[in-house]
Formats: structure tokens, C-alpha cells, sequence
């Protein structure tokens, strides 16, 4: 009967997807361009960055306070303070620090920033101690470099910063100015194509006959490109020409980094869109062990991926999950992040076909202790777009596993917080 | 002797803070704006979305294949399959499936979302299916509706899709194009101004000299507040003159809907900042029990609250986690995405002052076998910015547990991706 039955000759494993990607996919996103730190949140660090100077470049208070030889601190305390004479004040921002030097029983009242004078190893917070006239009080013993800032702690001049394929955080941000710096060099936006295919879809916001539908999952994925710092490209919808189509893909393969085509890839009497790839590049994966998201896979044109998802948003969502972002991490040399993981008790008994990844929409909620819950949603097709907006999470359940009995504790994704009522 | 030192008088706890938060903190970001799907990601959803049809419009098809009476196709198997006579084709995107009406013994060859001819109550798949001229064999048997979209499955008029205050995901924006919605209502950006005290500060990029350090602190602000949806407005660096410092936090209440203020927080001889605040407003905390950020705390003018963090970068970066997002989301009516987090074996004791909510920078990484580590980093002061560069996340030891033991198992959050070697 096999061969009777127009099919898909062999799924795919994600595992293998993703091996494929990275012995076909030779386009790599190399450019780099300057950007100011205003505009450097979420872009890929574009190569290593050395401190060119010691962070903080000098030993500084950490704290408001004195600057003191450790040593004369030794056993102070409330009921037995050390008293030291006061040469004089450091402000932060200013020189003046080689105008003092700081022997024993001698202290310099310093604000926290301002470099530690000559002779001075440790600092007394302002709290611990009391001026008197030009002498002060010390109530509390101090160790050799206690409240000191020192020179190099953060950064030594050569040390790596930032490497190359860093996601730029707001930190990243702040060690870069650390030192000074006011751009960065980071990768380039990968421009990414994407392609419609189906004579019944109709953008939003315009007009709609009988028989025709929204195209829902376009404005989806091309969100989900921006997530992950990309520039859509939007190629507009193709009709059911193959002709047309493959013509559509060359367009994407010539002005971005990699096509994303929907619709047509089942296997059903139109299979347009493996065949248009087919005409221009090589089809490496046609048919994956996902559910939802089966008829998903790729070709290669010129070295550029060309993603064949399907035309359902969810089962799209999953489709780009395990092959876009892999071959995007590829081509760009980084690691995006993960979604936040949870465990909760499973509400309802969850099946999956073996040697098939299920992902599994979730509504993941709390009752009133805290404890948490994940329930799956019941769904009929791969198209139910309110599974992700009534639900928050995503289970998925590994090839090896055949399901999860009501009861067990489960992992999931977390897509949106978590609910914290039932309702 | 406590009276006698300068000090705070009473710390505040984070559940404590929050709570003023709420009381004290009554502007809130009520305005909407319209914008289209293309710029609408991360934003807040401004108004509930209710469906104005239904999603489907129709009962479709949800994969290429017959349309068929799913009674006929009982019993059907390989070895016994079902005949039906074919009455013609239904393509997707076009009208037409009025002219057909399925009885039993018929069927009609259909495409993925083209809508059910009447009579027809299932869709037997392509590939379960083979056309013998105008006949087609059946060698599977579907259940009533089985690969039916049904019409209203995913919305029905009147159903809320969006609730207010909802963080726009991509599948939101598929959900409101599935609909035909082109636009949606989102909660304006919050204007967020940033102030930095401190005469030692030098913007990035600037030339810098002796006793001066680079402002780190204000880009990493302005980026973490971006990454919140918010706009920040910068108000520049004020030197150490409580009136300057007065002037400008007036000003960024006049612009914007919160002020945060970093430096001159501590308390030693200057105790600037809050002296600024009470000038024209109220301290509500100042004090917190929290490491590193203990200095930090809020005031509120004319309902909108004034932060005052802490100038150095990981002090501030804890202080604006328990104080700014939280009045954030009080704000705009919203909860933020938290971060992932991941449960790993501690590779060293750690401690925490009892009463005190310490965030522990860390570095998450796996060994060969896949098992996670948390490595706690070392520090000497709340200003090293390569505890968040060199590490990538954070341990937060609550405020009833004084710490915990090598080999420990903790749940850490998770700043960037974990590492896969010791390296």
C-alpha cells in the first residue's frame, strides 16, 4: 500500500533538520556594522572586545567615608574606638588625591568614586565612624582593601569583554561604556524573505469574499523574525502557480539571507512548493517527526535556506522553531535565548505517537498555594490560533516518550506569564 | 551608638516596597495609540479585542483530500476500501461550494481551506485516498469532522481574543489578523527620565581625566528600560548641588512619568538625592533589604514616583528590578515576562545576611554530561559589571534563608544562555 500512496517517502528527526542545516546552509551573516550603544540592545557583539584600558583605572572608594591605613582599624569597635587626625577631603571627580599621603594614625575623609590617597589600603564607611573637630572616631575594624574599588578588579587592559555571538544585554551595554565606549560593532540584520502561498488568503485589513481567509500566519512569523533581530522582507502571496512561486523564491534567494514560503507543502495533490524550490535549488528536508507541523522542511538555493512551512499558524510557529532559529544560530554564529522553563502537575492525560516531538499547547496556571498546573487544550486542527492566545505554554514531548499520565510532573515553555487563577 | 550614626533608620523590605508602590504611586499610563501589526510587537495590548466574526467563517478543510459523509468511509482499510463517486473539485480562495451537494456514496475532491460542500461531514486525507477516474478509493475511515476546520473553532463573535494589559506576542498579532484586524490599540510607551549624580561621571566617549570614571550605569539603565517598552529620556549628570539635582528631577516629572536618579543615594556625608526629593516631593523608601543596592528607594511628586538607585551598575540594576519594574507594571496596568530559570548544583557555599534578599551573581554552565552547575562569582564590590558579563545569571537568596551549601541543589534565573563547557 506504501508505495501506492502519494506520501512522504521518510520524516525527518529534528535532531537530523538540524545536522542538515549545518552541512547545507553555507550562507553565513558575516557584516558587521557600528552602532551607538542607544541602538546595540538585542544585536549579535560582531567581534571580541579587548579592554584597552584598566576598569576602574585607579583604586577608588567604594563608599562614603575614610580612607585609612587597615592596620590602625585592628580592634576597634563601639566601646573602643580608633582615632585618627584628619589630613584633608577627597571628592569624587576630582585630582588631588597625590596632594595627601596617608600614614599611620592619619585618615582622609573621602566620597565614594574618589581615588584612595597614597598610604591609605582601606576606606571606613561614614556610618562606622564620627568626626570630631579634625580628628575621627572609628568604630569599626577594617580589613586591607575593605570598600576599596581597585584597579583592574573589573577589567584588566586585554581582557575579552564581550565575545563574539553575544546577544548584547543592558549589562553588556554597561561594561562597554565602562570603558569608555560609545559603539559597538555588531553583526548585521539578517534580512529574511517570506512567502505566502494559497489563492484564498487575504491580508488584514482588507476586504473579504466568500471563500477566502485572513493570512494570519505571515504577521505571526514576521514578528517572530523581529524577536530574534531579523528585517522581514515581505515577498506578498503567491497563487498556486508553481511557475510563480519558484519565481518568488529566486527574488527572496537575491535580496535576503533566506526565503520562509507557507502553504502548499502537504502532501496532498499540490505539492507547489517543494516542486518550485526543486526547479531552482536542491530539497534537503521535506517531512519532519513533528506534530504539529509534519509537511514542514527545507531546500537550499545558492547555499540560502528556503523554509517550506505550513500554512496553519501553529503548525508554522512550530515549523519555525525547529528549523528557522537553528539555521539562524547557524548562519549568525550565536545562541538566541530560550523561553523560561516551568514544572507543573499535569491536569489531563497527553498522548504523542512514538518517534514523534509533539508540541503540546498548554494553559499553565497556579492555584491558590502556588502550586502549579499545566493543562493541555484540546485542539482539532493545526491552524487554532487560541491555543496560544488562551493558553501560555508550550509542552513538548520528546520523540522517546508516548505521553504523560494526569498527574505527573511535567516541563514546559513558558510563552506568556504565568495565569495565577484557574479561571 | 546606633543614634549616633548616620545611617538609615529603618530598611524596608521588597514585599513592603512593592505594597507602597501600589498605595503611594497614583499616575498611571491610561493612553492608547493605534498601531499597525508590523510595530505592534511588545507592546500592551490598550483595550479588550473582541472577535467581530467568526474564525473560521466557514467549516474548511484542514488538508488536501475528499470531502466524503463520514458514515460511508466505516469500516474502510487497505484491504477493504470504501468507493465513492467524485463530484467535482473545490479549490481553495474561491466560491463555489454551493454548487455541490454531497450525499451518501459521494464525494468531492478538496484542497486545504476550501470551505465543506454541503451534504459532506469529514475530509479522508490525499494520501489515504486514490482517484480511479471519476471514482476514488478510500482506504481509511475518518470521523464525523475529522480534518474539519469548524466554523467559529478558534474565535466566535464576541469572544474576547485580547485582554487588556497583554504583552503583544507574535501569536496575539496572528490571532488579530485572523480576524482582519491591520491595527490595534496599545498603551503609549512610558516616558521613563534618567538622572545621574556625580561629579566623577564622563559619558562614554568622552575624554576622560584623572579621577573621573565612565557613566556605566545610565546605558545599561536606558536599556533595560527599553527592554520594558519603556522610552527613556535623558536628563543628563548633575553634579553634587542638592539644588541642581531638584531642578532636574522637577523637570523630568513635568516630561515624563517617573524619574530615576542614580548616586547619592548612600548614606554618608551627602546624602543628596533624597535631600533633592523631599524639596519637592515625599520620600516614601529609603532603605532597602536588599544586596548589593541597599541605599536604594523612591519618593513620589505629584503621584509619579522618583527612584533613586544606586551609581553603581549591579546595585542599580537589583534596585531597578525590585523598584522600577514593579511600579512599571503598576503603572500600566501589565506583568512583564520574567526570566528563565534553571535548577543546578551549587559549586561553593554561599551566604546571605539573615532579613536580606541577596541577588548572587553566578555562572550557569553544564558539564559533558549535560548536568547543571552554579558557580557563584566573587566580588568585592557592587560595581563589578564583570559578574554579569563573565557570569549569566542570578541567584536570589530570600530574605529567611542565610545561604546555602556546596552541592546544594538552587533555582537560579537566567540572564543569557547557559554554558555548555567549564571552560
Amino acid at each position: 500500500m506504501r508505495d501506492r500512496m502519494k506520501g512522504f517517502r521518510e520524516l525527518t528527526s529534528v535532531r537530523e533538520a538540524m545536522e542538515k542545516i549545518r552541512k547545507t546552509v553555507t550562507h553565513r551573516i558575516g557584516e558587521t556594522e557600528e552602532v551607538s550603544l542607544d541602538s546595540a540592545l538585542g544585536r549579535v557583539c560582531g567581534e571580541p572586545v579587548k579592554a584597552s584600558r584598566d576598569s576602574p583605572e585607579y583604586d577608588r572608594s567604594a563608599v562614603d567615608g575614610y580612607a585609612v591605613v587597615a592596620e590602625d582599624t585592628f580592634g576597634a569597635s563601639v566601646t573602643n574606638p580608633a582615632e585618627l587626625k584628619v589630613l584633608g577631603r577627597l571628592e569624587a571627580g576630582s585630582a588631588g588625591s597625590e596632594s595627601f599621603e596617608v600614614r599611620r594614625g592619619e585618615a582622609v575623609e573621602i566620597m565614594t568614586g574618589a581615588p584612595i590617597p597614597r598610604g591609605a589600603n582601606a576606606v571606613v564607611p561614614a556610618e562606622s565612624a564620627k568626626r570630631v573637630g579634625d580628628r575621627v572616631e572609628v568604630y569599626q575594624q577594617v580589613h586591607p582593601y575593605q570598600n576599596v574599588s581597585r584597579r583592574g578588579e573589573d577589567y584588566r587592559v586585554g581582557d575579552i569583554v564581550l565575545e563574539k555571538g553575544v546577544i548584547l544585554k543592558p549589562w553588556h551595554l554597561g561594561a562597554l561604556a565602562s570603558l569608555g565606549l560609545d559603539k559597538i560593532k555588531v553583526l548585521r540584520k539578517p534580512k529574511i524573505a517570506v512567502l505566502s502561498t494559497g489563492a484564498e488568503l487575504v491580508d488584514p485589513g482588507e476586504e473579504i469574499s466568500e471563500g477566502q481567509v485572513y493570512n494570519s500566519t505571515k504577521p505571526m512569523l514576521k514578528s517572530m523574525l523581529r524577536e530574534l533581530g531579523a528585517e522581514p522582507l515581505d515577498l506578498g502571496t503567491a497563487g498556486d502557480q508553481v511557475e510563480e512561486i519558484s519565481e518568488k523564491i529566486s527574488e527572496g534567494i537575491r535580496e535576503a539571507d533566506a526565503v520562509i514560503v507557507t502553504g502548499g507543502t502537504s502532501v496532498g495533490t499540490r505539492d507547489l512548493v517543494p516542486e518550485a524550490v526543486s526547479r531552482i535549488g536542491e530539497i534537503v528536508v521535506h517531512g519532519l517527526r513533528i506534530r504539529p507541523g509534519k509537511p514542514a522542511g527545507f531546500g537550499v538555493v545558492n547555499g540560502k535556506p528556503v523554509f517550506m512551512l505550513s500554512g496553519f499558524p501553529v503548525a508554522s510557529l512550530v515549523g519555525f522553531r525547529v528549523l528557522v532559529v537553528p539555521a539562524l544560530e547557524h548562519m549568525m554564529e550565536c545562541r538566541f535565548d530560550e523561553n523560561p522553563k516551568v514544572r507543573g502537575v499535569l491536569t489531563r492525560r497527553i498522548t504523542s505517537p512514538p518517534g514523534i516531538r509533539t508540541f503540546a499547547r498548554v494553559r499553565i496556571f497556579t492555584d491558590e498555594q502556588g502550586k502549579i498546573f499545566v493543562e493541555p487544550l484540546r485542539v482539532t486542527g493545526s491552524g487554532i490560533l487560541s491555543t496560544l492566545t488562551r493558553g501560555n505554554g508550550l509542552l513538548i514531548i520528546p520523540e522517546e516518550v508516548e505521553g504523560y499520565d494526569e498527574g505527573e510532573i511535567v516541563e514546559v515553555e513558558l510563552l506568556s506569564p504565568i495565569q495565577s487563577q484557574k479561571g
